[in-house]
């Protein structure tokens, strides 16, 4: 993104004047955006009328006094490429195009879009295919439909590929504090990475919500998730296409889009994006992070009316990673004092409803708890329906515990047992007062598990770097490639420090010559490219421990060889000394997937690569201590760690083994197409490739 | 529970008359009672007053006309006592125990709710310590507060231990139809499993909720839950106490409970019962499972008007295992003629808002859609607010939808993508037509996956036939009990039949003839109560090939013994077999909760052990098929069957191995306190336990 673009869009988020060009329907949008409090000068664009609903009409783009800040195009396709020209010309700050028919509907679509693309120039342009921009900051409303939002000090930016996710979620009775909506339609020019990166720049933008099938520009995107884990503002992703049939919903929704659903969890872990599975703990997830002051730590002290509350937070607490310190004993002294006997003096605390309604005594209740070193207070408090006119207690509890987390210098949060149970009245007055309202107790904790976990990671994952390294973004390549033999493959990774055996290339006529000079016992192996699969082909022979044995291992071999794949010479050979059992066997390869990244993929190998399908992605370029992160994170780490009294694992060996491999496939990347080191032999004073794989696009 | 207590629960789940006894907030019950339309006949009894609250109070139960079917008692504890004793005697139905004070707050409350009971004698009683009964069949409300809830024809019966959770779950606004609800408190005389037992012989309860901390009576809720399997009518049950701290409140909590959160899972596993995390899932799974009619099997056809929704529904039909079967070629074209070229004709099907309002077009959509052998049709519809006034339009396609899916004789269901849009209005109608109202597209679908889960997984249950076995419930043993040798614990196991090495009972000096009968290589072990470690002592000497071997291994052992464990004698040995390398190798043990049930506990042995931890908990008795189905879910199952080419276990003998270890326990089911076979060698030709511990109460 240019540095013009870059300040347009700027002007598009902070808009003096806006512009709508259409009929009836942008008269309409024009008056909502009014109705909504939006100050400044706004202009209806329409050459064929005066006026439109009684909105009077600008004939045309250059009847404009000025290019606009922000313009919302609802014109059709054709006109739209004029029109873009047009405003591009007057010196408009942004461009929003409604009208479909571009990059979604296949190649003529994508060459109009392209068009569109080179009228903009240096304008913002946001879509087409999109439903706009609403700017809750500046009570901008750039939307062709109703939305349910409302002016806010600050909040969240959503950006989503769907408009109708947004048009629901504006619609939403959760009191989400949205600063922006922006639905990003085709991204030709300004996609989800431009729109982060430049939203992370306005203060009162405190968390930014992403709905995603998809990304389109992987480095951009990591970039400004550095830069928001860097300010301490969430990202919160809600990415479908997890399923087979979703990602290729995904595929056929939008165009260009690529990256396993895997991929995407390493992305998202290596910057710290915060993934969750559905439009609820979306919502929960961002008030969370927008609403309060960030939790420092994951405790909590909890409170709660009943004891059926009490086994519900315990329960998600620690599902959540969210700890409960047990009370002192000063606490359990005072409580005793203030609460009926029957009270289970814990936390997290049922302080009954016997003190219902009794200001000092909950006043009482709420010093004692809050005199706690818990990184943050919770209430659980659900709102009867209006008929019983018992809402006025609930309102006191509420307005006390504010007021008690102020005096404690806590933050806080409150939730109910039944989302719905936590009215907008109450949402509102606990959002004024930075305490988050979260709807539904196990939505809600939840919710802070996340928010408590990102501040725990942020400093962990800005230590570690990688979330700073850019990554790879590899473009598709033509063909099969080439594959290297077994001797070729070893060789490559050995130049950048893979630790393999001390071999010898030999020929079936040298090879007793050569396992003289090298000694017994030993593997034999033939070496060809046209053998990837040497097992199946008894091309591999192991701990032979003499001559005659080697001398029988050859005849079979080329026996095998000529069975299994006949034509195919029997006239390299690799002779290795055998190697010693190991602690451990791994598997490391290298995944390309094409416009979104490289992965180092690091696994379990031997019996246990099926049994515990355990393996971890790193997309590259990665860190040394990220990459000792991910095999102590794997199911079979104990092996690495003194297992049944075993010896340990010589970790840094290993790290810098599987260090040469991430070197060899970042220096490769753009011929890489394939990459397995199977086993790599994992041993107390050093580790070992056994075996490798490297198939390399044709120059 | 007797007959007659069984016939007065009856009258009290249909009164013909009620009375309630207590004060001013009894007579406000009394009236919220009428006000909910009570037809029946209703009295105040209060002994101070001729009225209260403008009701007419009789004053005493003496003075009551006849015994009434159900009696709300809202008196201090003591009078409780007297109240209950009176109501017995003139023939009352149930008494309802609102008063606390009673087993909750230890012994001497325990011994009063001893009294309380007696005072029932035949008369039901529900309590003490709780809010009572709401009957929504009848409309009697035997209630202390306010509830939101309201008459209907059919609906479920929740059954909860929180009076709290009642309250809110009244309030919730979800529609769930409630038939009946009862907080049952402590359950001194109807808990639970006698609740669910009586309500599961209406035909009007279409399903069951239980929020639980625990259960009193593991058999009674097991043979009840089984009458709910064989009617087909699903238990869903959200118990809490999973965490540490969540289990020590439910232990503090209420009187009694016991049972690890596994052994609960074994528990509803066997039959069929569903369990839920939360408040929402309980609500959201109830509507599925009692506002529809339920799915003969898991596939959807699945509809939205975006393709964000889509998305998401295709995600979570794959998290939930609902199939979403391919459009045929006729669907896909008749589709294309009434849907816009950008519409992607695939399920699930985004119709787009093209035809929004176009009730000839939906209608065509609806009629090629449905013309499917999918088991369901699913809508995910969110309504906009009231101000846009586009809401008709929502009502137009609901009202088509319920239309098409009689026309089809399908069975559906609606969901909105954000649960508050899915407005009150709509989901009435919706359950009046039969079709459940699902609020949330990620709630919704888990909760349709359930109950087609449910469908699916019923016959197979029954067909096992664990569900018909009741679970033994073996009480509290003093004391460590006694250890049996591994000789006689594989004695005493070989006796039920379990496969053990054909070994020799033998001594030191007499261990070199005895192996000479029979045969090298073999295993030496010391035989010895007093030594349960025997690894760690240096008692077991594998693969002794000849009887130099065997003569240095005996001194080695002697002082191994004699340095690990001095003054154990060193007197017995176990000669045995070597055993061959097995398939596999499993741990079988029974695992003992007092007052709940006997586990039998199969999972991973060797290496797997710990990095898996792969098992498997049955509660006893149990049967052969789902020992086999255990076996089979087990992630190292693949090493039974096959793996790598190895040959496939002899899953018979394997079966009958694990049999026998459960006949064992279940013949020693009030002494035993401990088992271990472990480890179990799977061979492809027979099972053989070459360990075994067993621990027995003193007699």
């Amino acid at each position: 993104m240019s540095q013009t673009i870059r300040d347009n869009l700027k002007r598009m988020l902070a808009p003096r004047h806006v512009a709508f060009v259409g009929g009836r329907s942008m008269a309409r949008a024009l008056k909502r955006c009014a109705e909504g409090g939006y100050p400044g000068q706004m202009w209806l664009v329409n050459p064929q009328h005066d006026s439109l609903e009684g909105v009077p009409c600008v004939r045309s783009v250059a009847d404009l006094p000025c290019g606009p800040d922000a313009v919302f195009i609802a014109t059709n396709r054709d006109l739209t490429l004029t029109c873009v020209a047009e405003l591009a010309a007057i010196g408009t700050g942004g461009a929003i195009c409604y009208a479909s028919g571009f990059a979604e509907t296949g190649a003529e679509g994508q060459a109009l879009q392209q068009q569109l693309l080179e009228a903009a120039g240096d304008m913002a342009l946001l879509g087409p295919n999109c439903y706009g921009l609403l700017d809750y900051l500046h009570s901008s409303a750039l939307w062709p439909v109703a939305h349910g939002g409302k002016a806010v000090e600050k909040g969240v930016a959503v950006l989503t590929q769907s408009g109708n996710f947004a048009y629901n979620l504006s619609m939403s009775d959760r009191s989400l504090p949205v600063a922006y909506m922006a639905s990003v339609g085709n991204q030709a020019q300004l996609g989800v990475a431009e729109l982060m990166d430049v939203l992370l720049d306005e203060p009162r933008v405190t968390a930014i919500g992403l709905h995603l099938e998809g990304l389109k520009n992987v480095p951009g995107f990591a970039r400004a998730a550095h830069k928001a884990l860097e300010k301490g503002i969430p990202i919160i992703a809600l990415k479908t296409g997890v399923s087979q049939i979703g990602a290729e919903l995904a595929l056929s929704h939008t165009s260009s889009l690529s990256g396993s659903d895997a991929l995407y969890d390493a992305l998202f872990d290596r910057l710290g994006v915060i993934r969750v599975s559905g439009p609820v703990s979306f919502v929960e997830t961002l008030k969370a992070a927008a609403c309060g002051n960030l939790p420092a730590g994951n405790s909590l002290i909890a409170l709660a009316c009943s004891g059926g509350d009490a086994g519900l937070i315990a329960d998600y607490a620690e599902r959540n990673e969210l700890a409960l310190p047990k009370l002192d004993a000063g606490q359990v002294g005072e409580l005793a004092e203030v609460l009926p006997s029957y009270a289970n003096l814990v936390n997290p605390l049922d302080f009954t409803t016997a003190i219902w309604g009794d200001g000092e005594a909950l006043n009482r209740m709420l010093d004692s708890a809050l005199r706690t070193e818990a990184d943050a207070a919770m209430l659980v408090l659900d709102y009867p329906a209006e008929f019983t006119g018992e809402r006025k207690e609930c309102d006191l509890l509420l307005d006390l515990y504010c007021k008690a987390l102020v005096r404690h210098g806590k933050t806080g949060f409150v939730t109910s047992a039944f989302p719905e149970l936590l009215p907008a009245h109450a949402r509102e007055q606990l959002h004024a007062q930075g305490v988050a309202a979260l709807q539904g107790v196990e939505d809600g904790l939840a919710a802070w598990g996340r928010i408590a976990g990102y501040q725990r990671n942020r400093q962990a994952l800005l230590a570690l770097g990688e979330s700073a390294l850019v990554p790879l973004c590899p473009q598709a390549l033509e063909g099969e490639g080439q594959l290297l033999n077994e001797w070729d493959s070893k060789q490559a990774l050995r130049a950048f420090g893979l630790p393999t055996p001390n071999g010898v290339l030999s020929n079936p006529d040298n090879a007793l010559n050569d396992a003289q000079a090298l000694g017994y016992p030993l593997v034999l192996k033939a070496v060809s490219a046209q053998l990837p699969h040497k097992t199946e082909a008894g091309a591999v022979a192991l701990n032979l421990k003499d001559s005659a044995a080697l001398s029988a291992a050859l005849d079979n071999m080329r026996a095998n060889i000529a069975a299994y794949a006949p034509g195919v010479p029997f006239d390299q050979v690799l002779l290795e000394p055998m190697a010693k059992p190991p602690l451990a066997e791994l598997i490391v390869g290298i995944k390309r997937e094409n416009d979104f990244g490289l992965a180092l993929v690091i696994g379990a190998g031997g019996i246990l690569v099926e049994l515990l399908k355990d393996s971890r992605s790193l997309l590259l370029p990665t860190t040394d201590g990220a990459i000792r992160q991910a095999l102590l994170s794997l199911r079979s780490a104990p092996l690495l760690q003194g297992f049944r009294g075993r010896e340990v694992a010589d970790l840094d060996a290993l790290v810098a083994a599987i260090r040469a491999v991430a070197d060899y496939a970042c220096e490769n990347a753009a011929q890489l197409l394939e990459l397995d080191v199977n086993p790599l032999l994992v041993g107390a004073h050093g580790t070992t490739a056994v075996d490798a794989l490297i198939r390399i696009a044709h120059a």
